[in-house]
């Protein structure tokens, strides 16, 4: 084991300042139920760019330090300061998932377990070189996995797992997803074709249509095209969908969502009524592409219907522990086809803060997927 | 039983053209388990006005017909008529609830028991003399209660009941309730005093917060107000209050309350999350005072919220027959206090169809309430 540690960590400051910066830190002694991960890949999820940017304005971002030790300096707009006020003056750890090689462990036999092995982990800060982590927060990957294929195990696939279970406890049967050639999207259409699942997937440019297809995705729509809610109704009457996953939030596509799926419900309808279908028709938004206000115009789709955010740790907690471990048990067994990421750019701690980096960070919905490797 | 029965009812024309007019028809014999109602009174609640105008425009209004059988006509936009295309040409029947006596009643033993009964019904069309009626429709009122009082036993009594059993069954303590002086806010006011329930009412204007406090409420704050915000989220910390029904929709109150609450659950948070406070915050749409675009601004309150559209009759089916039944009991008990109604006009028939009555609906809102007298 090294003995340096190096954590890339965000601060803001009282001054209206986010400073961005790696730090050395102690490696940590594991508790009985902890093991020590040398980290190896840590995908940078959009998630990440969250806790790193906050409520910057990062267009106003400068740099100083050193290649080796670079810092990145940005303004937080005043108005802004109250909504990151809990964080304020503290160094956040960056990196939510990743995956690398357990070199310490504690005296738990589960612990104990884990000693050598290749392992995913949840939680953290994983842009780090060596993490402590509790053993519950560790997926074990089969022999042969790598770090960097284990790096993305959790977010994404137990995401687009969780979809499926509850399009299943809340007893639909066909999915629509939004901003559908993600990566998440890719496993996601994996997983239906696997599961015999109907998705509509809707997606933004011909070449994403194209690449959906190729995957085998039978429902592509593209929302620039003119016939978009005609391809779009058109989809929702073969598969009866009546739940969406929509990452995006902002602007009209949610209400447009539920419009079709509302004009599929009711163009059998003998009936009118002025309350709409009683089809119950929901969209979960489980992303923030688009910080814009949400628009609904519910004139469209009647009173049967919901739009909920949906949060991965939430929906686990509502899904239960034994559905978990069972998702679980599916990413590590197929975490080379179904849950494959690729990703576009791999870098270092130290690349992760060079102020080129940021253009990408923004296209991250069009394509750019960083890995970042802690130890290179 | 007199052998007339007029029945008024509201008809879309291949020519864009709304009638409405009364229409003389059978008076019907009743199957084995239904019952002929002499309707005696009908409240002219919200749903009743969108099942008469539908997607007319009622500025193109014009009267013909006599004093005794008048008729309005109205133009209906031509774009609008693809939303109504599964009643045009269908003579649809107005009114959806009301109370009279049992005149005549079918073979079955529950028929038979209410015969001479005041009873409240719903559906069917009330804006007629004569209706006949499942006896599973019918709530017969105590001995003593009249027609009029018991006309709107039905939709504002048994929704204001749904919401306090939603919160209940949702895990929820408390309650927001949105244009909170009307007579279904004076409803729930009163059910929640009875309940012990803490019900934070939303108003617009200082004399609805008068008859508010007056009636005893403990939580009432103006949306008109300069301190609004912090109005409510001072309300939301006492009360604890997570779920909130809201009859307007269109605009920013929905998205304004789920802001206050989130401040009301963040306010103690030891750390910042990107993802907002873990505390669950619903809205439930349940009326379209406002039927503009809902703007939802989600940046505010983070990823643990809900928003749905809430109609009566697929509530109670979620909330099983057990609970319905329990709620119409207490209803019948308490119809003249808990649930006692207000109406600022008493109509005929014929009355409801003079042109000038349109403005006097258009403030239904606002305090003017229409009871329709079938039998006048």
């Amino acid at each position: 084991m090294s003995d340096t540690n190096l954590q890339l960590t965000s601060t803001i400051s009282e001054d209206n300042t986010l400073q961005l910066a790696l730090k050395y830190i102690e490696i940590p002694q594991p508790g009985a139920d902890e093991v020590v991960i040398r980290i190896e890949a840590a995908p940078l999820n959009p998630s990440d760019l969250a806790v790193m940017f906050a409520a910057a304005d990062m267009t106003t971002a400068r740099q100083t330090g050193s290649a080796q030790s670079p810092v990145l300096n940005a303004d937080v707009p005043a108005q802004n300061m109250s909504s990151v006020k809990a964080r304020v003056g503290k160094s956040i750890p960056v990196g939510n998932e990743g995956a690398g090689t357990v070199v310490a462990a504690g005296s738990s036999s589960a612990a104990q377990a884990l000693m050598g092995k290749t392992v995913a982990v949840i939680g953290g800060g994983t842009f780090r070189q060596y993490l402590c982590a509790n053993v519950q927060n560790c997926l074990e990957l089969e022999p042969g996995t790598t770090a960097k294929e284990g790096a993305s195990s959790f977010v994404n696939p137990l995401t687009a797992l969780a979809m499926v279970e509850t399009m299943r406890a809340e007893g639909h049967t066909a999915i629509v997803h939004a901003a559908a050639a993600s990566n998440l999207g890719q496993m996601l259409n994996r997983i239906c074709i696997a599961d015999g699942i109907d998705l509509v997937n809707i997606v933004r440019k011909p070449e994403q249509e194209t690449l959906l297809r190729n995957m085998g995705a039978k429902y592509v729509v593209n929302s620039s095209s003119d016939s978009f809610y005609d391809d779009l109704t058109a989809a929702l009457i073969e598969t009866g969908a009546t739940i969406a996953f929509d990452p995006i939030g902002g602007g009209t596509l949610t209400s447009d969502i539920l419009t079709c799926m509302e004009a599929a419900a009711s163009r059998d309808m003998a009936e009118h009524s002025v309350y709409g279908s009683d089809t119950y028709k929901q969209v979960y938004i489980y992303g923030a592409l688009d910080r814009g206000p949400i628009t609904l115009n519910r004139n469209n789709f009647g009173f049967a219907w919901g739009v909920n955010g949906f949060l991965l740790f939430n929906v686990l907690g509502k899904l239960g522990i034994e559905t978990t471990i069972a998702m679980r048990k599916r990413v590590a067994a197929e975490i080379t086809t179904t849950f494959a990421s690729h990703y576009t750019h791999e870098v270092s701690l130290a690349q992760v803060l060079q102020l080129e980096s940021l253009g990408a960070y923004a296209k991250q919905a069009t394509g750019e997927k960083f890995l970042v490797l802690p130890q290179g």
